[in-house]
C-alpha cells in the first residue's frame, strides 16, 4: 500500500467536520476561513520515540497524547481548538500501528471539535509533530506576562501523577492504572482556558513541571511567587510516594501533567468554585505573586525548600 | 546552554516582521490576525536525515530547503506566505549547526515576507518539520481539480536538475554547481502562484516528479493528459545525461524540482510570456489535457513512452 493510500485510509477525515474548513485533503494545502473578530493561536510540539515515550508505547495512547499536548497549549491561551496538522515519521508502513494511532488521535479530536486538516507521512525514526490552531476572540487571549503582586497562584487538577507513573514504569513496575492514564491520556483543560478569559491575569500549561513553567510566568510578568508546599493538590498515590524531602520534585518539577497554572486577582477568589464547576476540574490556590523576583517554595513551618533541578529541558548541560 | 537559550539565540525573530503577528515568541502559542476576506492556506512537510538529505548536508542549505519545500506548496495554491512554525529534532545541541541552519532558514524567510512564529526543539534523530501558512483572497485559491479537456499543461523552470544532482552525489561524484544549487536551494515559485490566480484552471508543485504530481491533477480533475517528451524544458546537464530511453525518468519521475505544473485554458496561451515575465521564470507548454483517463508521454515520433516508476513514494511496496 502506498503512502497516499495509507494517508487516505487512516489519516484523513479525522476529527470533527467544521464549516470553516474549505479544503482539508486532496490538495497542496488545506484552506481555512477565520471569522472576523477572531485571533488565531498556533502551537507545535514534537514527541520523539525514546525521548518522550517508550518505543513500545500503545499507539492509540500516543495518538491521543500527541494531540493533547498541543491542545493544552491552546487551553493556556484561552483558545478554542479548531484545526490541526500532523507530521508523522514511521520506520515502516505498519498499518495496524497507524490504524491504532489514528483511532486515539480521532477520539480526542472528535471530543474537542478539532479537524485534522493536513499532514505528512515520511519514513524514518518514529516521531510525531502536531501543529494545532485555535480561535480566540480578538484581544482576549490569556498571556504569560500579566501576573501582578498580590495575585493568587492557582493550578487545576493534581500535580505529579504523570511523573510518578513514569518513575514506576522506568523502575520496571506496572504503574497504577489511574496515574498511568494521566501520563498516557492527559486531558487538555480547554473549558478552563476559555472560562479564564477576562478573569486570569496570566496562564501557562504545565508540561515541564510547576517550577519551570511558573518560572516562565514570573519572568514574563517581572515578579516572583511564594508557593506553599502543603497546598499542592496531590492524588493519594503521589502523597504516598512523598516519603522524603527530595521526593517533592514529583509535584514540583516533573513534567507531563498538562494542567493549567494561572494567576487571579485576589478580589476574584470567590469565583474559583464556579470556575471549577464550569471547567469540571479541581482548582487550588497554591500561593501568591510577590514583587520580589524568584520562586520560593515554603515548607509547612514557613522555611524555604530548595531543590537543584527545576524542570525538564532537553539540552541543558 | 539550555533549550530555551538555544531557541532564544538562534530560532527567534527569524524572517520578516509582520503587523499581523501579535505574538510570536515567549508564550504558549503564537497569536495571528487574519484580515477579513482572506483564506488561510496551510501545509506541512518533514525532512528526515538519511531519507530526504545526507546526514552531512550543509545545515545552511537545509535551513533554506526545509522552508522552501513548504513555500512551494503555498505557491501551488496561489497563496502569499505569511507565517511558519518549525519543529526541529537534533541529536545534540550543536550550536554551530543551529546557527547555520537558522541563517539559511532566515535568508529565505526574509526574501519571501515570512515570519517564524512558533517552534519546538527536541533531542532525537535529526528531522525537520515545517508548517507554513499563507493568505489568499477568499475563493481565489488554485486547486488541483479544475483541469478541463483542451487545457494546456504547463511547467515552470526546468525539470530533472535536482534528480541529476542527487544521482551524481549518490555515485560519489561532485555534482555540477548549478544543478546542485537546484537540489539544495530550490526557489519556491511564489510570484508565479499569485499571478496564476483566476488564470490557471489547476496547479500543483513538483515535489515527487512530474508523472506523479500531474497524476494528482488528473485524478482530481477526472481527465487525462498527453505530454510531448520533446517539449520538456531541460538544462544542458540534464539533456547531456539523457543518453538512453530509461534516463527520461530524470525529468519525468525524479523529485525535488519544486517547479509548478499548471493547466491553462487554450484561449489564454497568449498570456504566457507576460506571466513568465512577472514570475521571473521560464514557462513551457508540454502537452494538453484530454478527456480520456491516463497520462501518456509521447516520443517525438508520436509513439507512447512507458516507464515503470512514476514518482517518489515513501511506503510503496
Amino acid at each position: 500500500m502506498s503512502e497516499f493510500d495509507l494517508i487516505r485510509r487512516h489519516l484523513t477525515g479525522l476529527g470533527s467536520p467544521r464549516a470553516d474548513v474549505l479544503v482539508d485533503v486532496g490538495d497542496d494545502c488545506a484552506l481555512l476561513r477565520v471569522r472576523d473578530g477572531q485571533d488565531v493561536a498556533l502551537t507545535t510540539d514534537t514527541l520523539v520515540s525514546g525521548i518522550h515515550f517508550y518505543p513500545d508505547c500503545d499507539p492509540e495512547a500516543l495518538g491521543w497524547k500527541s494531540l493533547a499536548v498541543n491542545l493544552s497549549d491552546l487551553a493556556a491561551m484561552g483558545a478554542e481548538p479548531a484545526w490541526v496538522s500532523l507530521a508523522l515519521t514511521l520506520p515502516d508502513a505498519d498499518e495496524g500501528w497507524l490504524a491504532s494511532f489514528g483511532r486515539g488521535f480521532a477520539d480526542l479530536a472528535k471530543s474537542t471539535g478539532v479537524r485534522l486538516v493536513g499532514g505528512d507521512l515520511t519514513r524514518g525514526p518514529l516521531s510525531i509533530t502536531v501543529q494545532a490552531q485555535g480561535l480566540v476572540p480578538a484581544g482576549k487571549a490569556l498571556r504569560r506576562g500579566g501576573a501582578r503582586p498580590g495575585d493568587l497562584v492557582c493550578v487545576s487538577g493534581t500535580l505529579g501523577d504523570a511523573g510518578l507513573a513514569l518513575r514506576q514504569m522506568a523502575a520496571g513496575h506496572a504503574a497504577d492504572a489511574s496515574i498511568r492514564r494521566r501520563l498516557e491520556r492527559p486531558t487538555p483543560r480547554l473549558r478552563l482556558g476559555t472560562a479564564l478569559r477576562g478573569v486570569a491575569t496570566s496562564a501557562i500549561d504545565l508540561s515541564d513541571g510547576l517550577l519551570s513553567d511558573l518560572g516562565h510566568i514570573l519572568a514574563s510578568s517581572g515578579c516572583g511567587a511564594d508557593i506553599e508546599r502543603a497546598r499542592l493538590p496531590l492524588t493519594s498515590p503521589v502523597s504516598a510516594a512523598l516519603s522524603g524531602e527530595s521526593d517533592w520534585r514529583l509535584p514540583l518539577a516533573s513534567g507531563d501533567d498538562y494542567e493549567l497554572c494561572f494567576t487571579l486577582p485576589p478580589g476574584l477568589a470567590a469565583r474559583l468554585p464556579a470556575l471549577a464547576g464550569s471547567a469540571d476540574c479541581e482548582l487550588t490556590v497554591i500561593g501568591s505573586i510577590v514583587s520580589e523576583a524568584g520562586l520560593r517554595v515554603l515548607r509547612p513551618d514557613g522555611s524555604e525548600w530548595t531543590f537543584g533541578g527545576r524542570g525538564f529541558d532537553h539540552f541543558r548541560a
